[in-house]
């Protein structure tokens, strides 16, 4: 295909794409679940699981191979811009009060998991399509581990701002926790894939790199940006100048921990936690959010979507697997929260929800999944297994929590 | 290069373009150049012509082939875009009245240019890098005399508007004049295509499908398209829902006419015309316009930079080919409408102002470049003179413009 030929593809994939999220989304709606599990499951839809299934030359036709980069590259740039406006609207507070009630909650969230997960990878590491033959059981344990204590920290945190409790004590602990947790995965991560690579300048590429850019960003950065806030307060509107100087910083935020082995991720994320807040950040919202929401970001998790193939679980004994997983992974990360918050003397209604929310795994998940996948260590059954997990957990999230809580929570509180 | 390397190296490229427009942008803004100008100047620097020629292995680091394709899709998609937003604010009264004054402006704009273009290709013919060596005198004389008589039709309504003049006598008559010319420049490329792919269906398909197209979308969609923006008056915003729907639709119209073969460019503008006005188009433009005007679309500016090699033009021999095009391609273009206008009545002041905005070749040029370039139709050096023909056209614009009006002209009208 030419560079031409590619590119009018994509608008149709992206024509398909948008009509398929808007569909599924409004029906997830209509059932209590947000657009991105609709999104999601819109992937799983129009990947090779079910259409695919049906119509495989018209897939093969529509996602031709030549088309991935293009395919990838942009839901990439969607899910960086994405994280930004994550980090954009983080509020720093949170990790410095209600720590050590957040410390319990966290701590169990990652310790349970892990350790299970780690167990787990013992019986399937062996399988064909689980682990790539080169992996050892050590890198498996690890890998295995980290995905199981992963949590949708985005997710959690919108779920939390659009019922109005992000502010609370139960949102607080819960923001705190979310976080924590994910940072440890990610380090995991990056462990997992320098002795894979077998190579210790891979972990401390990441760890160090790492490091740095979050000193450099937060501690140089953050009084530097608080300029560009200043810029756009005394021109009343975020000029196009200002708006292109920022976007440049994400994108080289994203460019750098990318290279590094940290994820883009986590540079724009943490590029959003170092910019001023106030007017500065709200037009800054206004002015991304539609088309990053909307068009770009859908990408990412019709990716992964498109990148399942249920259709590899034919197997009764891989559907058992599958479900000895969602086991793990529930037990180990939903019970797991939900009983530390319990012995925190967090009451009954208030610890089932934390403990919903911890357990989704949803867009953290893929992106770790994707990486493994990406990155070779694991195969395409393996994948689909903990897929399918990602989406179940993200699933029971909301219904659990707002059952929880009640409608009244919100304003009793 | 894998998938994930790709989409690393192409945040730096959208951080290397973001940091390149904003500091040349800053620059034509002071030399009284538009933000566009500054795009193109900062692509041919960023290009081998300049960047290339002292660091080519950075460039072609920072560039490489596999990352092409990402990079022409988006550039893409954010050119799409924003002739989606141009049609969005164009006026259809505007073809209305004022109609026979234009017509003379833009016949002169039509057939002196393309003579004068048509005559020149006799001489450039036989040149090794210049047409392709299958390609027909008939064919060389239609491209040239095509991209001779192409106007920066969204360049020159952006000008229009930012001086107040869009709905005055002499806007009228320059956007309805411009329009007219742009059509029948596309309609002879498809005709040059068609006749170099040695296939009448080529023909037949671009301006059978485009005629269905325009009549679909303007005389069935309008009135469906109303809906849109009932609902968002409705719902007081422009919800994600109505707002996904809409760019499924421009995104569809973008694979449809690119597929007939008239062009994302062309389809995406004609979605933006059948759009309802009012509130509806206002909230579309805010969520729309920032991130495509400062993200998006400067990657189709720079594409077209990057692939300007004005280190081809090294022999005398092509400096002067290069002169005299550009002599050909102002005298025909623009002393023809000066004298046009004149002639219709329009006074000195108003009809040179009128011929600097129909002289500038702007983005729609570098369009119609591209797509010779990329069918194969035309070789690096003529693609490198018409580039440079197109900047210094482009650039001669605003000035002339501005010294032709004077500072007090919108208010005296």
């Amino acid at each position: 295909m030419s560079t031409f030929e590619i590119s009018v593809r994509f608008f149709l994939q992206l024509a398909t794409l948008l009509a398929a999220c808007r569909v599924v989304g409004a029906l997830a709606q209509r059932l209590g679940q947000p657009q991105v599990v609709g999104e999601m499951i819109a992937g799983v839809l129009l990947g090779p699981s079910v259409f695919g299934a049906f119509c495989p030359e018209v897939l093969a036709w529509l996602f031709p191979r030549e088309t991935r980069p293009v395919f990838f590259a942009v839901s990439q740039l969607g899910l960086a811009l994405y994280m930004f406006l994550v980090g954009l609207s983080f509020r720093r507070e949170h990790f410095r009060s209600e720590l050590s009630g957040a410390a319990a909650v966290s701590l169990a969230g990652m310790a349970v998991p892990f350790a299970l997960g780690a167990l787990l990878s013992l019986a399937l590491h062996g399988r064909s399509g689980f682990f790539a033959p080169t992996a050892s059981h050590l890198e498996a344990a690890l890998f295995l581990g980290a995905s199981m204590c992963i949590t949708a920290f985005p997710m959690l945190a919108r779920i939390l701002v659009e019922r109005g409790l992000a502010s609370s004590k139960l949102g607080t602990l819960a923001l705190a926790a979310g976080a924590m947790d994910d940072v440890a995965a990610w380090c995991l991560l990056a462990i997992v894939l320098s002795t894979f690579s077998d190579d210790a300048s891979t972990a401390a590429l990441a760890l160090g790199g790492g490091a740095a850019y979050a000193a450099v960003v937060l501690v140089l950065g953050t009084p530097l940006f608080r300029r560009l806030g200043e810029r756009a307060q005394r021109a009343g509107e975020l000029t196009q100048g200002l708006f292109g100087i920022t976007l440049m910083l994400v994108m080289l935020g994203s460019w750098f921990t990318d290279a590094v082995g940290i994820y883009a991720v986590f540079g724009a994320f943490l590029m959003g936690i170092a910019m001023p807040r106030g007017f500065f950040a709200e037009q800054l919202r206004k002015q991304l959010e539609p088309l990053v929401v909307v068009l770009l970001l859908p990408l990412f998790f019709t990716w992964s979507g498109l990148n399942t193939r249920l259709d590899l679980l034919v197997s009764p004994e891989l559907w058992l697997i599958a479900l000895a997983v969602l086991a793990v992974a529930i037990a180990g990360k939903g019970l797991a929260c939900f009983a530390a918050a319990r012995w925190r003397g967090i009451s009954l209604r208030e610890s089932v929800a934390i403990g919903a929310l911890m357990n989704a795994r949803g867009l953290m998940e893929l992106i770790l999944l994707n990486i493994g996948r990406e990155r070779g260590l694991i195969g395409p059954e393996l994948f689909s297994v903990l897929v399918l997990m990602a989406v179940i957990t993200t699933l029971m999230a909301t219904p659990i929590f707002e059952r929880a809580l009640g409608k009244g929570y919100a304003r009793s509180e």
